[in-house]
């Protein structure tokens, strides 16, 4: 099922799931599943390491390092469904939300283009 | 929206929309999108980082710091969405098919109640 | 050679010279270096993802493991010192003038046993 | 004291009296010195996010942002040093040695110039 028709409700839905029938709920504390994300940021971020922006650009042509990728993703997205089941927060409703909110901070006639490096 | 209405596709549109607007494009490459994402995972982190696991999932009762954990895992989504948009990636394709490796990986009857510690 | 007579400079200069002697300055920039730093940080991160505060204290009285451990935390150094001298920073006095600054943020009778839990 | 004279046990000392001086012990476990080295490393990594490779090279020669880098490198540091001092690892010990496993992965005539992309 493609994004297109998959809500985010089924995929936290086959993550509460998949924990539930090997019993994980104990290792799942917010601080665990947050530490995992992390780590498997990491991994996404590894596949592009050496390599410069443009370079990094290209990977979308190569398949192979592209399901690698995708695999990452993948692990990435299921620590934070897990972790929106564990806490009760809404992700869409928190997507949503924020995105008001950077639209304030960023308004499209000042931020056009330009973009902070300042952290 | 909640989650239960949203799907992937419409949560990516809009982070597409999002830097489109702000023509963000030229910074939003694989690699920066990755680092972005890690970052976020770090502020995400930063607030279960002296708690201990039993403390962390009290969190969920305290609705003021509930909303910041709220925001930082909306950054981490959407660095995860701009990158799905970057590359191409079905999100919701990548999890399930991860999700039948990990199937493989980790059968019920043996995972049950246990973790791998080792990474 | 032991931490006890080893400067932070013989390190910083074993650093550059594994660099050097393989070329790899063209993509030891600051950019790829912190990612790098990043990276190893949390495959240091995921030796202790599963288990608790307690236990993770426990890793100090399992040599198999603490050698897992410690091979992590070379790396993490090792991308620190090459950091170093790629910017041009002397870590030493980095680390004193954090301290100092620090200090001043963390006094000792307002910080005796506390800890922000705030990020 | 540069690096040039200031020995790691020396930085390690200090560490752990300003962690002595606060009795923050309790708090740092493994698992939670762990995590904040992650952080920290993600906030020095903030600095260099939007910027390419070239660029990052040049903060180099800007006085301001480099102090600002060298705090957080600073902080990547402290705790790595924390984590030595809770761990009982010799922390150039650990460096030369994963150096010497490093030199027979890499070997200098096969590793000229050329990085592995892979992760």
């Amino acid at each position: 099922m493609p994004d297109s028709t998959t809500t985010v409700a089924s995929l936290r839905d086959a993550v509460r799931r998949f924990a539930a029938e090997r019993q994980w709920e104990p290792f799942h504390s917010p601080k665990n599943l947050v530490m995992g994300l992390a780590v498997e940021a990491a991994e996404l971020m590894e596949h592009f390491l050496w390599i410069d922006n443009d370079a990094s650009r290209s990977v979308a042509e190569d398949p192979a390092r592209l399901e690698e990728v995708a695999d990452e993703m993948a692990d990435v997205a299921s620590y934070l469904l897990g972790l929106a089941n564990v806490l009760g927060i809404d992700l869409s409703d928190a997507i949503q939300a924020k995105m008001v909110k950077n639209a304030a901070k960023y308004p499209v006639e000042k931020s056009r283009g330009r973009y902070r490096v300042e952290p």
